[in-house]
């Protein structure tokens, strides 16, 4: 979310929160300040706990006992992070090969979030893993996994279908002209597509 | 240390610790994977946790059980680094003026790292603050103020006359062919220079 300057971040989490199931607390540059002041700032918009999950910093997680982490590739690891974190908070971790999803799982890890599978500016000129690979990743995959990656509304079928146990969203949602909008047309989409699952 | 690649650096921090206070265990561009595996290697290596400095994560911080944490401008607060970590471990704050300072010390922070006093490759282009301003901030502070940047052997008497209370040097041990000679020189100065205050 460290990208989004123009919306009121804590205030759009909060609304959009009904339709999603999880909001990451990101600010990769900006230092554990920040991103204890965002996480902050969404628990006082009311973002119910379980639902927020801080990136990368455990000591932030713990100050905010926020229901989840998302470790990325160089960050700690799950064994490492669970040893501090309180019983029940969910360790995810970011994975970009079959190696690391096997990593993770034996390690611990509640679920893997797995990109980018499609073209993304966020990612500009780096090849998208793609629907394949995503697909092989699920059937070898014992945990969940979240797909990410430039992903928009109409993607969400073939998502699901390849195996996908959810999505992870940036720019179609915070880059919108109304986040809550189209937090609510992807939810639809999800709901569609796991009712015909 | 993260510049530093052609010397083992858990190794030279066991080879230096005699002759030092404490050794800071960074890897800011590298990840808290990194950071964890440089600060378990020291310990592997037999540098006393008392004496190791782990910079902006309390979360690696705590799980090695280091004696002290460094945090930077855009870091956690003192206060919140010390409702997280065990009672007795240091917490240093990064500053850059007075004002930085006195919020430091009103947090509770053990001592502040100030700097850069003098010019430096690490801070290629930005104004050395200059050992004026270094003076007048050690005039107005309670806490312990460790000077950085730049500093040669040479320059340890003004630097402790000027009010501070400790030297934190980087390229000046890191960079020197024998890391050891270096910091047993830089100890010769600070040990002469105490001895006449």
């Amino acid at each position: 979310m460290e990208s989004v300057s123009c919306v009121n971040v804590p205030q759009v989490a909060a609304a959009i929160c009904p339709y999603i199931h999880y909001v990451h607390a990101r600010s990769k540059q900006k230092g554990a300040s920040a991103l204890l002041s965002l996480t902050r700032s969404m628990i006082k918009q009311e973002v119910p706990l379980r639902q927020i999950v801080v990136n990368d910093r455990v000591d932030v997680a713990l100050l905010t006992s926020a229901g989840a982490v998302q470790l990325p590739a160089n960050g700690l690891s799950v064994v490492d992070a669970k040893s501090l974190l309180s019983e029940g908070t969910r360790c995810g971790v970011s994975v970009h090969s079959l190696e690391e999803v096997q990593t993770a799982e034996q390690a611990g890890a509640d679920y893997v979030l797995f990109g980018h599978v499609y073209e993304t500016h966020c990612k500009a000129g780096l090849v998208p893993r793609g629907i394949a690979q995503l697909e092989s990743i699920c059937r070898l995959s014992d945990i969940p996994v979240i797909a990410l990656g430039g992903i928009q509304p109409h993607h969400v079928p073939e998502l699901y279908h390849a195996g996908a146990s959810g999505i992870a969203v940036m720019s179609g949602i915070w880059e919108a002209k109304s986040p809550v909008a189209a937090a609510m047309e992807y939810r639809r989409m999800v709901d569609l597509v796991v009712h015909d699952l």
